[in-house]
């Protein structure tokens, strides 16, 4: 059995333009000061991380990961959501990209993208033309099938956060997908309940279901109220007051008690990384907390199976004679 | 108290090339050996009914009614879904009502509509502009009240389907409407628990808070049976496939008992219409099976109240001696 | 889609040494005057049916098909219950069959068997040695392999039913036997709910999973009411005094309107048959309403699929246009 | 946002006869100790406050709040719960209100009461006669008005405590006296969810609706555990064996981190109040625990809203453009 | 095993000054036209039945009998509901059983009584004195014992119907009766679900304890529907408006399918008695639909049981090689 | 009240053949480091206590007390549980105990035994013979009512776990036995709960049920997760793969908050002791967290009742006035 590791912090929540959330040596040592020994790093955010020099220099990221050693810190895996979300985009959400880039990826028009082609049509009615998901899905595949290539060359695993808004919004979705890259072996999952709360899916299930290529687990809390005014589809409403929405880690619906003992189970051997969006809690007390809830629970595993039978091993005579087989 | 009428019958999913559905005549004649006494009429399929000629000709009106009365029928209400559904669409959805208006509103340019302008925007996620929805929704009451106008002019209540794929899908975005129009008399609510049974949205609740704008009924059923492969987003399977899918009466999970409970409380005095569509059973069990079911359903109120006194009436003096009161 | 046939009843409980229950005709009469329109045949009951003058003579099976075409009936399956359980047994139930088989199996000393060898062991405490359930399904599918391959000679489907009591008694066990028979295309399920609910496993979720090998299906009701005082092992009470009990169908707990559903979604095209046992009502009552029940549960598919485009078919061009594709 | 404020402690159920319990200085160390900063302060008590001489003097009140400011504490609120209680009373509670008063209101033959007129009817049966409840209604109008009026000349809130047993025991009887007394500013409410713990009332939903009167909080647990010999009224059993009961805080079934949640969604900038009562639990226990509880459930609220645009504000034309409209 | 007797229908709630509910045959007629089996007369109710001519007219009771036989009916019960309120009650309710009195039992000053001495005192706040339920409960028992010594002297059941707003009100109060009354023969048990639903007590573990008490059962409804408003004790609202209230048989919330599997698994012999009170249904809808119902639901028990052995009987040696004794 | 003494710990799980745990010196201090205030010593284990030596000598005994005192430990029990298990094995199981006594019951042939003689019958099917459940309980009593007399003898509990996989394995079977040794009173119960989460018995109820025999108590964890595969009887999986599994305490599905109350409503003055297995965390973890997780849920228990009435005592004449008794 294999024991989780973390815990780790996804960056992106935190780092701003004061310190120490503007260096990743700041950063570094905000996190490490909560009991962090992992970082999730945002790729796309040159206030910590530099993609471009680390591809071209490898003395950059010995100093990064040298930053990172000095304080208990470690990689625990690159974030790159932004640069995925460019892959695919419907036009109807380009304005509202369009917004969201100015500050981020300036200059990048193609960044104005939500990764997914097909989201507009989500709800089955009016209803979709023949052929019209086969046609979105194949050609996310034709477009992904080179990058997840270029991850098995390079040994990564890339994972899919399965999300409402994306075309890969559950399972149903991402075996579709998967069936259309043939199985390729590096499209993996970044699992994270918070997004099957808010779309009522059996998140325990699904970790029954799809554990082999979950490679990747956010620590990200969500509760669903729903009211006479309010379901799912949320009225439009803002974070605070929509039925579905994010919490700090340990006030929302998620039973992580459950999940950990699911990944032990499985011999889940990544990291345990925490995502904090909370629509009432301050974000500092949201890290603090999260650091320890994740401590607490993260199972280390046992050598011992109360199966083991304490005798000298099978004995096959014994064991039919016990079975009344003559 | 008042008694709900019943049981009448929402003919679009019904009507036809084929006797006896392809005439008022014929589809009347089936509808009565039911045991329908009313009739939901789609304004927009000549096959029924003309409306044009409604408009002109009262002679023809009271052929239809006349047509109907032999029949031991009345028309319930005029259902206006696709004309109302061209008042205003986002350009997302112009291919899908291309195809889909091809049949019944031929030439219709306008007719490519889901009823929706922010639809496209439901997930709050990427951040939508600021401003975004309040400009939606006003364009939404700048062109609907209008039409609210002329629906009082006429003495006749205007209700919307609270329906997802429409901007007003539920009870917040029903209140942010009838705010913009000025809590319009004719803006009302055509109450269809099985859409909020697809959004996980509580429909009992709904009553209490909205009974008052209620002024339509649709008995359609419908069930969730969320997995861990798929929730509320349906993954873009068909609909025998959805954890959320339409069912024929009786089928599903609406608590109908409860529903006509609250009608009754709240002297509800419209029509109870089968809505009939189910991804498994034939039209026919459908709707004979739901004239039944609606006429068990239906609660002809009491006129006796457990509350009243057998006495002769309050009287002030025994109530405050009863109270203690000096 | 297809619509499940029925209702057919399972005869073992009702066949009787008195008339009408004492003969073939005798019991057709009685079962098709309830409205079954088909028969589940013990074939161990020589009153009702001659298993060994049925392989040597085709006029015998001509007049058994016969006499049941006359009331309106067929013969939907053989249900050879108690030859099966010949097959593997443990020592432990030697008396309890010895017992049992007197009256029906007289003279066959090999009918003194629950079809399992392991089931002593079915808790994991004392701990089991080590290899002991292995070498149980190794001889359990040594066993069976020639006979389902006789099966397969015939072109006839075998059915288990899981059930407590024998090895395969659920989901996993079902799986370990049919991988050791090397998946053969014999080897299928009788489905009966009553058994799951006893053990409380998912009923519904098991017909995801195994729908595909799921032939024949038992329509038996059962409940499950634990207390301060029992729970699922029952202190060796009697079948009334059990927190688990069959009971007649509809009395019971099982939600056959989703099982028929599923079933339907799954085109299962085989018998709903009712099997009765109930520890409160009398059996005529349970036979007559069983067969009203399943009556008023098939159901009769659509043919109409609100999926359907009403277009002209699939356009690439368009829909590449609605994804926004260039 | 506002950040509720506490813990505070409700000093009525510590207060006693003997240090440190018996004057304000040493309750005041032992609450301070325990890591309180408010103190609820009732008014009855001279051990602990003396209610006429602070009307009398404001050396005396500057003492008091100077001995808790030396202690890190402030005073959150005066309780009046007894002098509340003294405005109406049915004849029925004389006696019992005699004995209790035995101790602390001596001589004040008023003490008497219960705080309801209408309560000993509560039960729909026999028959109220008409007009009876509205009698009841316009009595407690009439004797709370002046006193209503008399807060609000000194700028005060006064919070009724929604509660068995009085008249005012939930939402249907806080809207009806409200009502009575015009909707007075000053009417506001003690929100206590311990007391709709006991009568299965939906405290949740109750802060959705009534949130804007609620001005004080108790936090206080219960729980109820109905069986076969019991349900809400209790069988006039003592507390310990009553199904409903109060309990220690966090020992009890109160959702108190959905009701912090709600709090602070609604803004409420009161103090979270620990009020202790328990059948089990020893009070020096229950205290220390109280304050930790309230500490770790307070949120501080965030500054951050993820639905805020990073974007530059509001853009009229590009939001029309985003929604399709020309 | 026994079956359970019926539909019997009490005529309390029917019984009126206009045809055909203003005499004994005449009700009879239509009760039995609507299927019931037995009456429940109401005694104190002259215009069907006249108590004090059928204590002293053998004649009288003959022609009642004669009246019922002719119809197909029998007298299943006698209800003294009224006469046994009179036993003992609480000064507070002597104003509302006055005007309650006024049209049925004019002239009786005694007749003002609730059934309850403590009823005041169910909510143990403010604090009971000791001693006052002790008091309350033995002083009843002194007024019923004389009572019940005269029903034995009969060898006739007296039932108490467990109902709120008596001081025997629950499980708890019926044993601390039956205790001071020396566990006496004939104090028993009317057993009505809706008066459980509506204090959300166990309904069916009440059975389990009190069965050997049960001798009669009223086959009544009710619903408890809580909200952020209003629990269990309803706010004085009318009964329509309260969380808790009485439904029409089938409309309400009780498992009525559960208590007649319980009754007859403890072989209860008396009568199913529809009682009717609804707050929306007209009466006759609910007596129609009740006697249907209970119809459905009584079970005819089976003669068989599946535990039987079909084997010769105990074989201790057997059995005793069976368990591996030696 | 009585307030339960722990933590305690059952050493069997922990004593092994490696420091600390080859010793009770070693392993008092391993256990009194960890908070530990109690032990249950497994009688049978040479390693940390010889029975025999226990037996025949004083000054041995002493030394074992001593050695614990002075760590600020006591012996909480004594657990017998493999000598017990040899009153009564069922031949099926010789050779699994075989197997197991290897280790510890070294030339014992009587230890090969599960203390159960008729648990392979437990399923009701096939049919068990008329009288079998009789004998084995007859003889399972004769065999333990001298060891119950000895125990008697000496003032000392004998405590049975109630435990799948024994005679004795819920409250049904518990009467009956109980009932064969006359109420014996020393035949007395070790409450483990996580023993019936494993069959879904209604844990909480039973302490309502049997609280007057229970004398020792288990904290031990436990969860059931039953899927589509999977119910309770476990398909032969192993621990890990079951639905029904032990875990840490803390980690499973048993309300211990629950259990703690009751056991301190009913004046339960044993031990809490723990008892860890679990199929996914290691055991020093389970140990430490454990001894954490029963201090927190000891209840202290109160001396103030809140019942208690400020007055001078129980005041016959104001009773009866209040009661309305003249």
């Amino acid at each position: 059995m294999k024991t989780i590791k973390g815990p780790s912090i996804h960056l992106a929540q935190f780092a701003g333009d004061v310190a120490p959330f503007n260096s990743l040596a700041g950063i570094a040592d905000w996190a490490a000061g909560l009991g962090f020994t992992g970082l999730q790093i945002p790729s796309w955010d040159k206030r910590l991380f530099d993609l471009e020099k680390a591809v071209e220099s490898q003395t950059y990221c010995d100093e990064v990961t040298g930053t990172l050693r000095e304080r208990g810190l470690v990689v625990s895996e690159l974030s790159s959501h932004l640069q995925g979300q460019l892959v695919a985009v419907h036009p109807a959400y380009d304005v509202a990209f369009d917004g969201f880039a100015a500050a981020e990826v300036r200059g990048n028009p193609q960044a104005r993208t939500a990764g997914a082609l097909a989201w507009p049509y989500l709800y089955p009615w009016p209803q979709r033309p023949a052929g019209l998901i086969e046609e979105a899905f194949a050609e996310l595949a034709r477009r992904w099938k080179p990058i997840l290539d270029a991850f098995e060359e390079s040994g990564v695993n890339l994972c899919f956060e399965i999300h409402p808004g994306e075309d890969l919004h559950d399972g149903a979705t991402f075996e579709m997908f998967l069936d259309l890259v043939g199985g390729h072996k590096r499209c993996n999952i970044l699992y994270d309940p918070s997004h099957f709360v808010l779309q009522q899916l059996n998140y325990m299930e699904y970790i029954d279901i799809y554990h082999e290529r979950i490679k990747m687990f956010h620590v990200k809390d969500a509760e669903f109220n729903p009211t006479g005014r309010q379901g799912v589809y949320g009225g439009y409403q803002s974070w605070v007051k929509r039925a579905g929405r994010f919490r700090s880690v340990g006030d929302g619906q998620v039973d992580f008690r459950g999940i950990f003992s699911k990944l032990a189970q499985y011999d889940f051997a990544g990291w345990a990384v925490l995502e904090w969006e909370c629509c009432l809690k301050n974000p500092e007390d949201g890290a603090r907390e999260g650091a320890n809830y994740i401590k607490e629970h993260i199972i280390r595993v046992s050598e011992k199976a109360f199966d083991d039978f304490a005798g000298t091993g099978t004995d096959k005579a014994a064991n039919r004679k016990m079975l009344g087989i003559s």
